[in-house]
């Protein structure tokens, strides 16, 4: 943790052993930074928090000027023929969201509130629609840009949207459903592991800026099943994704706030998108996810903004 | 249209009968203000686009600052066990988004991928989460008050969140996922009454100030099926609702872009909320879309910021 960091306002990390998820989110809770919904994982986020991750957000926005992105923001659903087209199904099928609604005229209507009513299982009755809540920032981008060949200078693109993982969970840190902004650049393996190797070194600097301890490791996801403890392995060996983690509820297990992932030409390759001498493009994306760093942020300074430390105020543009 | 409306840059509103949806949607996504998904109302939004419903959204801010609301800022989705104690279901089935995600093992992962990997309909093997879409922006606040007795001032909540409704169009403004920013007043009767009327006067004054003209207008809800004709009587009879209407496609079909919205004591006696006389509380809300509202800021002015009046650009902050 950060030199002068205000303990006073919360549970001090450095004081207990094993996990702070449940005394932490009750002084989240009591500080009105996160409302309970009522489904674990999944809150409304207050004024002063919502506050913190647009400064923050402003920040990224700041560091990436330079290059000029292309802006897209992604709405929080994308197109299940996509989806289909992608192996979030064989590794991660745990954490999807599949979108189904009501089809059918009249008749099924009365029925379905037949069942309703009865409280038994209504849903069996819906059809899939044809979305799906977006399981990574960057999987909506890939299908627009489908069978284009790209300049030698590739592309940029700066996006944004909410994140669903299926993972109910107590640590405040572990949401069912957040925001992550990311920079994706799409090119040679040249442009994309530079581009990778870049926002590595300044997400550190960022973070240095607004005073949370960092540090960089290879990346670990989780695989589902036994078949996932392979791709696991191959994701270590092959250190195409890097994180910066920082202890928010626990030590032990510090939090994944902002990761940088090499993805080869896996989506270039999927979506026919080719480099101009016509091989599939690599791709690769900064991610910082934005709930779990204003988590960061509230962990090291505390929960009251008025308290934070003038420097971090002054970074993050909190007058 | 207002005077010195530029049209110049689109299609002209006036010189065209019947619907606008494809010529329209066209320019836009020329103009990467959208960005198609490959699915029917499905968009990213540009840099431009996104920066207009930042801009509106804090004209809004500005509007509601005097009466210090509660900020909270909801997820797209919210619990299944409160959706399952409204009555969407029973009013607009058609429209829901039901979450459904994969709960079992090995063994029916392997299932699962067998029926993918054939191309026959995997959903059916995937159990309803905890969550469902949000249909509409204030359905998650009422459960965080769920058995309080509010103060005599009664409570005033801003809030945001995406809405979705399965209603696949080719109606540029008819998304199927979209923000909505609004105030919701909980207290007595003649609070609500109060706030609803308010808001009416208040939207209208902020889109002249625009310049986008609209016309105040009893409120029409698709409701289901035949039994739904009784639901759109009774809501037009007891003049529950305003919407704010303005062309967008089509001259003889104009869009609503806010709604301003009395809920007589429903929410309140769902969720047991109460007023200090042990009463039901009385709700209401103004709803501003922020996706139609730049939909109707970019019909008006054009599809280039630069060429927007400068007053327009001044109360918008658009520099």
């Amino acid at each position: 943790m950060a030199a002068g960091t205000d303990t006073a306002h919360h549970t001090d990390l450095g004081s207990l052993a094993g996990d702070l998820y449940g005394p932490y989110r009750e002084e989240l809770v009591a500080a009105r930074l996160l409302i309970p919904l009522g489904v674990r994982g999944l809150y409304a986020r207050g004024g002063d928090f919502e506050r913190v991750i647009e400064r923050f957000d402003a920040l990224v926005t700041e560091a990436g000027a330079p290059f000029a992105a292309e802006v897209m923001r992604f709405p929080p659903v994308f197109a299940r023929a996509h989806y289909e087209r992608l192996s979030h199904i064989r590794n991660f099928p745990d954490l999807m969201g599949s979108v189904h609604t009501f089809t059918g005229g009249e008749r099924e209507h009365r029925d379905l509130l037949e069942i309703f009513d009865k409280h038994e299982d209504w849903t069996a009755r819906l059809a899939p629609a044809a979305v799906m809540l977006v399981p990574a920032g960057c999987y909506p981008l890939y299908p627009t840009a489908e069978g284009t060949t790209l300049s030698a200078e590739g592309r940029r693109v700066d996006t944004e949207g909410f994140i669903f993982r299926h993972e109910p969970s107590d640590d405040p840190a572990r949401m069912q459903i957040f925001r992550q902004r990311e920079f994706v650049r799409l090119g040679t393996a040249e442009q994309a592991l530079e581009h990778r190797n870049f926002w590595l070194e300044k997400g550190q600097e960022l973070f240095k800026r607004v005073r949370v301890p960092v540090e960089a490791v290879v990346a670990n996801d989780p695989f589902f099943g036994r078949g996932g403890k392979v791709q696991k392995a191959m994701q270590i060996e092959q250190v195409l994704k890097y994180e910066l983690v920082t202890p928010i509820c626990s030590r032990e297990k510090p939090t994944a706030i902002s990761s940088c992932n090499y993805h080869l030409d896996t989506f270039g390759s999927v979506f026919g998108i080719r480099t101009p001498d016509g091989e599939p493009a690599h791709t690769a994306c900064v991610g910082f996810g934005l709930e779990r760093i204003a988590l960061a942020l509230f962990r090291n300074h505390g929960l009251r903004l008025a308290d934070w430390p003038s420097e971090v105020r002054d970074v993050l543009g909190l007058g």
